[in-house]
């Protein structure tokens, strides 16, 4: 069975959802008409925003809908928590659902308290403009740096995925957060639905380095509401489906980014070899800016992943790949001639295999190159 | 007593050097009339170049000479360890020295094998050039994209300490080398020796963020022809003082740097804490840029710290320092207002101070400022 696109990004079945903007200030709204199956993945940083740490509590009672804010972060902020508490609080009360059935998330400026007149204002239109068709605006109004929106809607043998997701390749400063939500009819209890959701964030979202900075407000809400019984096997397809080509949509988004790379270690020895080798390759400066040069200087990438991991060079195939074309770099230790590779780093994505022949393990993470365009927006970034 | 600059660079003593250069090809030799006791410090990178695992291997024979080449690293090559051995074994027989106490050492290209023809021809030239007067040649010798020397030496109660070392803030692609060599007149043992320069260097050159890029070929060297007996404290001091100028330097150097940082943790609960809190500021991208624009966004430093370790931002102070003024961007995490800390950061030596009042340990880092030409020098280069 295909997978089949559908129109309705994250209003798939009885979602619905809104989304209203006011200069840099966006509110989102989605809603089920029950209380979902909720699961969540949150951020890893030790300094955790307000509205992910609300959330990350409340998560338990399940969600019937999510409010999000743009253009500040409510993180740092002495009135956090309650002003993280009150998005729930007003989002319910219009809604007419409980405020502990309630996800919230924020994405912007840290270190600032909300405008929680405007807030309220805002939740307050966006409930009133909710609809089927609300997905479009709602995924415009949770962007901040993002130069695209996100959305995916997929149906896969009768499991629908909806999502909308807002993070960039240039991945600014105080508004570095990436933030997901999905939504999906796949009748799975939260136990699965939060251990297939942490397995399918590790392997997409987890695996995207754009800069190595991790936000104090990530988050990635799915909520199903159980509507399709379904086999394990396809749902965990699909979902990790939906993450990685979000992963690759934030890689490719931001001025700042001219090519897409996938970099995969092949044949390691354990798989966090596998997984740490392609991550030192693709947060290496130099290998990021060589590529932006288009500059097949493989030393770097022996280098960079050497930093990190035990691996034979005698042994080592180093392959470049674009879309047509496919030439070594490197085989079995020895260097190739190097025009082929000259020509596929011309290309706009990139795929770098790093084969070790050490053991069975694969890792593969997703990168950009780093351009004197990333510097000046994060330079001039206020 | 007060430390006194002395103007013979690596040659205190006996010590003799000379340095030749054929465009891109330098060629350094560093020698004494016997064998010293010696110490050193090597990459660890897990791919090693020939030259520094074969100074590894010889180092415990004690160094009576050190030859150095530029513009090859001699890494990655089929030839790698042969042609190595036969620097050693050429420098060794112009000097009517063992070879086995030579030290090597490359910095340059990655993969390509050294021409040998002309460093012998290199090596020949510089010993007939050996003087008391050669450190700034062999200096300029080991240079790569440095665009300054770096040579010290210093003499504190009698303990002479002289050195030449290479690396810059740029640090390119394959020539991301760091290079140093120490040599002294104290009277230590090799253990003794070895253990102060492991120490001298973690405080120093391994706390030197640029790229976090780590080269396949660094190499801290110390030889000592024990001339001068003395106390450990003197010994200790005088030797982090030249590790940490030379780090400075390289921080400084590099025409794709405009601003000089130094990163202080204070009060972290461990020392772990307190160093890998200041190492993930210094490598964060968002956090380079934000100062490259003189961007006070102090949120970058808590959201970068926040990634690494656990701390308390309620209680957090964020100080900027200049050499003449001091400003609190963050007080016990409250924002104050950030015109004094704008003003800091027009400065070229900018200090930030995080103050997380945990514990007592303290952790301090180099690092420098990320810039559109630091990528374009490392997209061109080739």
């Amino acid at each position: 069975m295909d997978i089949k696109r559908l129109n309705s990004g994250v209003c798939i079945d009885n979602f619905r959802a809104a989304g209203v903007r006011e200069g840099k200030y966006g509110v989102a709204v989605i809603v089920n008409d029950k209380i979902c199956e909720t699961a969540g993945v949150f951020t890893k940083n030790n300094i955790k925003a307000a509205p992910a740490l609300l959330s990350m509590k409340n998560i338990k009672n399940g969600f019937q809908a999510i409010v999000v804010n743009s253009g500040n972060a409510n993180t740092c902020t002495v009135k956090g928590m309650e002003n993280a508490r009150m998005m729930c609080e007003i989002a319910g009360r219009e809604l007419e659902i409980d405020s502990r059935n309630v996800g919230v998330a924020s994405t912007g400026i840290i270190g600032r308290e909300l405008d929680m007149l405007r807030i309220e204002k805002l939740i307050k239109r966006a409930v009133q403009n909710l609809s089927k068709k609300g997905s479009k605006n709602a995924a415009e109004a949770i962007m901040t740096t993002d130069t695209r929106i996100k959305e995916i809607s997929l149906e896969y043998n009768g499991i629908k995925i909806g999502g909308i997701c807002k993070g960039s390749g240039m991945i600014a400063p105080d508004l570095a957060t990436m933030l997901c939500f999905l939504t999906t009819n796949a009748d799975f209890g939260r136990d699965i639905l939060q251990r297939e959701l942490k397995n399918a964030v590790d392997n997409s979202f987890n695996m995207l380095i754009i800069d190595n900075d991790m936000s104090t407000n990530d988050t990635v809400i799915l909520m199903s509401d159980r509507n399709k019984k379904c086999s394990l096997e396809d749902f965990r397809y699909i979902l990790n489906y939906v993450c990685t080509e979000f992963a690759r949509m934030m890689a490719t988004d931001g001025e700042g980014v001219t090519k897409f790379l996938e970099i995969e270690i092949r044949n390691a020895k354990t798989e966090r070899d596998a997984r740490e080798g392609a991550r030192a390759i693709a947060s290496s400066l130099l290998v990021k800016t060589a590529i932006h040069g288009e500059n097949p200087n493989w030393g770097r990438i022996i280098a960079a992943l050497g930093s990190k991991i035990k691996f034979d060079f005698e042994k080592t195939d180093l392959i470049f790949e674009s879309e047509k074309k496919r030439a070594f770099a490197v085989k079995n230790g020895r260097v190739m001639r190097l025009d082929s590779v000259r020509e596929i780093l011309k290309n706009n994505k990139i795929k770098i295999i790093v084969d070790i022949k050490a053991g069975e393990y694969k890792g593969k993470v997703f990168g950009c190159d780093l351009s004197q365009e990333y510097i000046r927006i994060n330079s001039e970034y206020n």
